[in-house]
């Protein structure tokens, strides 16, 4: 039962103050019923469990949070752990003011992360089990304002951040394209300025994605093939560039994985997993010293 | 066609900060495609349709991030219409530079919000046919962080906001209970403390509901009675005091809404809703001028 | 001598970003004199007490500060205590540095904040003396940018928020009802989608009063009515709605508010405490190492 | 009735966000009293007047709030002019939910600052009445957070800036002299590293200050001296530096701000106009178009 | 002489933030010269023209200062473009009060920019001249605070940027290796998991940096290799891998650019053209309207 | 080997946040190389050094930035201490994700204010040889965003601040007098208007600087004399005024400072200091935990 060191698992300078938003969010002023109550100097403790197996995803974040209330914490499983119904994920102890300003906060962002972690696992496992190497990438599109959550949900899950946004890779959509009078000219031009980095472009079908291959990109992203499209562009595109990564992308669940993996990705582009539903974790408290 | 102002639909002044931390969490140095292709001075129009027909939410939103970046925006719909799939929401126009760097922020936040107004509807529609003043309250359970989109969501969808956070309403939890020596004394207490506010109680079942209804509550929020369970408490309740307010809490959904509504509850308490799936917005690109 | 916790009297996560910012404006770069007579780092200590007996307000505040500035610091009274002249409040410990940057700002804190203090619990004495179950409710109109000193001021002499801003309360003003073409509709609509909050009309007088009464609002605030007005108004009102709420606002201080309360208010409604004086704090000095 | 630019009066940048932020604090979520009585997007026009005759100030800072809600905004009258009862100060024009979202802080604020603007010039006439050159110089001492209004209060009255803070002005108290083995070196230390400011030291009694006018310091600040120990005082240190400035500080007011300018003061430091209770302004609301 | 717009050439989101900043670094309170001088009101133009040849840098920047200010301001000079003495950049109008509170900061971003600039292009003109494809990329030693006027300088000069931070790329160094129980199977992992970026790896010499080659990496960075070992490397390392990104890094500056780029080098990685003193840009006023 | 606290030498309120945000911006999201070698749980130890002797700066800024990260710092050297190379600047010890959280931004503050520190020592060594007590004032005129690292660089190499900004001191520039219809009018304004403060005047050659002695300013700011000018003017003006405060400004460096010591300014002004290569920090890892 020993207690994780928060830096190991998240970047906690900016982490502070987003969290710390969301405690001022949901409390901007006093907290009207444990004042009202006349309990806030009570003191007890709080723990968190699953209701059903699940994997931890979140408890470095949640414990963050009832530490900037002034509580104390001990963490005793990591992210990415597996953890049976009422196993302890963590603890709290400190006055009711400091858990009641936390506790379902912690909790909220605990639930959705494990949601998350639980969907990107289903995928992963169901994608490994054809394609051993194959990697899931979770998209931009998670709810907007959850980043930290969405990255502990995913790494838990055992996901990779497909990009953080638009400041950290490089990924020409169709979007891009239309504003280029000559697209082959516009890439050059991308590839001589992008040396470190590798350049993708998203296709829409096989034909489009093979010509982008003779461009000499680094990365292809297939949007909406079906797995037999996906398979028989893989073994075409691999001929002329045997370095290529290809990236399935599109409507990719846990349902349909294995297939995309199967077919040759090496990626599995998703947002899937961010649409789970929060996954129960249960607070129980206890008072030490009552009101 | 006329362009809806900003004020009216959402809190400006607060929701300009949130905003800009989106743009800033997605692009916080270069946008390192748009810049490579050498295409950001290109001029364009961004239009945002739906796939299928769906109820408007977060336009104002997706507005103020365009105008955000400098783009000029004209908006079609108010937040809560029902539009068909094709009939545009908005239009924005500005450099590709300018649309690169917002429309996927602005597409999310909309998907998210039209996510949360289609269940939100379908739960008061179903609720409302058999009990046409109830109403369907949202609580804080939304994904950290989104309280600008989710608050649009439902609004859009017709809900009303359960409690903003600890600020603004008095709800008393098990969770504070269990600080409490004497709890008919701190109930008094926070009574008398709270003259302009209502009390709210959440119960775990009929016998001890009747009792907070006995000591004066104004609302008893009834956490995961069954709809038979709650029809019972109802008629009891309402003896002792004809103004109670009736919660009814506890995984209620679009299922189950008119059931728990028939029963006579006055409000029904759900996060549902916030769990949707985004609704697709397409977001289609045209060029006015080329790099 | 006991230290108190600092969360159980004030709400930390945002106090912190408050305090931080007062210091910042108060030393937004070097400190000149200090540091020009070259004692930064000589060592000492600093005791606040009053100069005549008072109540006891914003210590924690103060001693948030000093703790921000690196210094140690015990507080050895809870806000809302009286003390005499010369009994210690607090004491902080650490460089001359951290000491005369914060010092100045604590003290003026805590002197706005026992001022506060002061009015509020002479207002509650005078008010409850003839009504004992009265509250004195202080409203928004504290001076601008000091809601956390307002709040522990008030709370320190026994008074309660009013409302903290728009988003926790219902109050209908004229300034309303000027934009409703019907407003007995408007007023319905609002109780109708309110059903968990009470909802507030100020009347401008007796008659008017008693028309919203009839509409079955929770709360009517009555501005500027005569103390014999007041009371006759409360013994009919009450006729109507016994559980009615009667707030007695707009020109209410320590002289008059007995008769207010002996009129029948329940909530005397004030923003008077707000303007009293600060209460002397004495800061003494001592070196415990010199530079 | 010209309108009056921002920039001159106010230096916007670290206003607007001070502005924001005391809108923030009033309307942390929805305004839910605009928005259940269903009138957000009726429109509308404010008027501020003075109940009684008095002196502008803050209407720069009362028309940037209206603007950042969206209104738009004209002010008749500069900050520093003497109004009669009635005369319009300003005008915004908006949506309701726009006029709404401000308009009891931008009453605040310039009631704050009225009351210290008026307080000021009361000081100022009675003592320039008998010493044209006295400057009425105003201290940190303002209630904490209200920087803005504080110096749009002080400047329409027609006082000074004392110091801003700790950065800006070197003034030695006792509280740093308790730190100093040889204070005449740490003194001479200070002097020589400040060669392009002003020394001031505050001193206790005339036989102190007249010691540190021989140690050369540019100002004294003779805390408490009675008038006629100030007098005394000027006549003597004059002879020693004909260019020595003067301060009288400590319980100066209107009332007795003559007797110490007459008995030879060139500034008159003081905090008192600050707890000036708040001058009525009164803002009325009239519908352009209803809800 | 046609206004350039701000979003193409300057993300703007955080520029905003970040700009606001450094206006109230340089003005956090009142600005007393202007003030005392009572000449706020007064109006002019500010004119900005290099007064040697230079390279145009930061223009885009210092127009959005006098806007925040609330000047009205035209560009005259895209970023990049090369002028001569005395041509004007900008033309800034506004009040005095206006054009004071940002003038010098505005000055202060373009000479440090434009500094930049010329550096970055004196190091790719010589590089150029005998390598034409090679890039001069810049590092994140910049001086720390000045992300936004370090990248507008480096691409105004032709220069891209190295790397934003540790969040858009993987650079392993030593201090990375020394952690590592055994580094093939920590970068084994490191490219597994990484399949939509490029590895590089730091090589303190050319046996090292083959070693690196031959474990598959995309870009080897080579530390401080003389030109001659640096050739000798790439024709054996181009063998292994001619897809192979060759850094040059340590020490280069236009007068060994040309070696290095002759060697073979891909990209000069370089901190140098950060350290250039500020290029002089004169601000000349003129008064429209006198105080 | 003594621990040297934080708030000794600089003032940590605003400099917390100001290192938060160089953090933030490079580490925006998650260290792709730490994460990806599986490397974040190994834990070693960093210790600073000079490569050649020099001037120690910014120490304290590095430590606080270790702090920050989670690690924990001993400090052995105070800012203004001369080091020969290798010994130990500071050592801070955490796991490897905290420490390569930072160290680059450590290296690069302390790099960038030691530069500053030693050019500022040179200049102050030189000017003080010939004359004992000039001091060597540094300009606003710092690379944009590097307030803190300028003033810890400069306070080290003992220099003193020139002004902070606009609202600390009263310097008036040629700009300013362009917009005076009556300058004698208007300086006689801020004269009276600012008795705490000295009130400086830039003037562009002999001439007018004795106009402005004349007038009664407290500094003469002598913009680009040359010594023999400066020498010439400095008899004059001290016969007028024996108590004027002497500045030579403008291309003022180590290189010239001691002829404008010699013709008799009180008081070199500079920024030339700021412009200073980094001076070489090594920061050298060692593991203690493997990963």
């Amino acid at each position: 039962m020993n207690r994780v060191s928060t830096v190991a698992s998240c970047c906690s300078h900016r982490t502070d103050t987003y969290l710390l938003r969301l405690l001022e969010d949901d409390c901007p002023q006093l907290d009207l019923t444990t004042i009202g109550l006349g309990i806030e100097k009570a003191e007890g403790v709080v723990t968190a469990a699953f209701k059903r197996k699940g994997i931890v995803a979140g408890a470095m974040l949640a414990k963050r949070l009832f530490e900037l209330s002034g509580a104390s914490v001990s963490v005793y499983a990591e992210d990415g752990a597996s953890l049976a119904a009422g196993e302890p994920i963590l603890r709290a102890e400190g006055s009711a003011a400091a858990l009641h300003a936390v506790y379902k906060t912690a909790q909220c962002v605990m639930e959705y992360a494990c949601g998350i972690a639980l969907r990107t696992r289903e995928m992963l496992d169901a994608a490994r089990a054809v394609s051993p190497g194959v990697q899931i990438a979770l998209t931009r599109k998670h709810a907007p304002g959850t980043k930290p959550i969405a990255y502990a949900g995913l790494r838990a899950g055992g996901g990779i951040v497909h990009r953080f946004g638009l400041s950290d890779s490089i990924l020409v959509f169709d979007q891009h394209r239309v504003f280029c009078e000559d697209f082959d000219r516009s890439l050059k031009r991308l590839q001589a300025e992008s040396p470190e980095r590798k350049v993708a472009v998203e296709a829409g079908g096989p034909e489009e994605a093979l010509g982008f291959v003779r461009l000499g990109v680094d990365i292809v992203q297939c949007e909406r093939f079906s797995p037999e499209a996906l398979a028989a562009f893989c073994s075409k595109a691999r001929r002329i560039n045997p370095r290529l990564v290809i990236n399935a992308a599109g409507g990719i669940h846990a349902g349909n994985a294995a297939q995309y993996a199967a077919a040759g990705a090496d990626v599995l582009v998703t947002s899937w997993p961010y649409f789970a539903a929060p996954f129960d974790v249960k607070m129980r408290f206890s008072a030490t010293r009552l009101a």
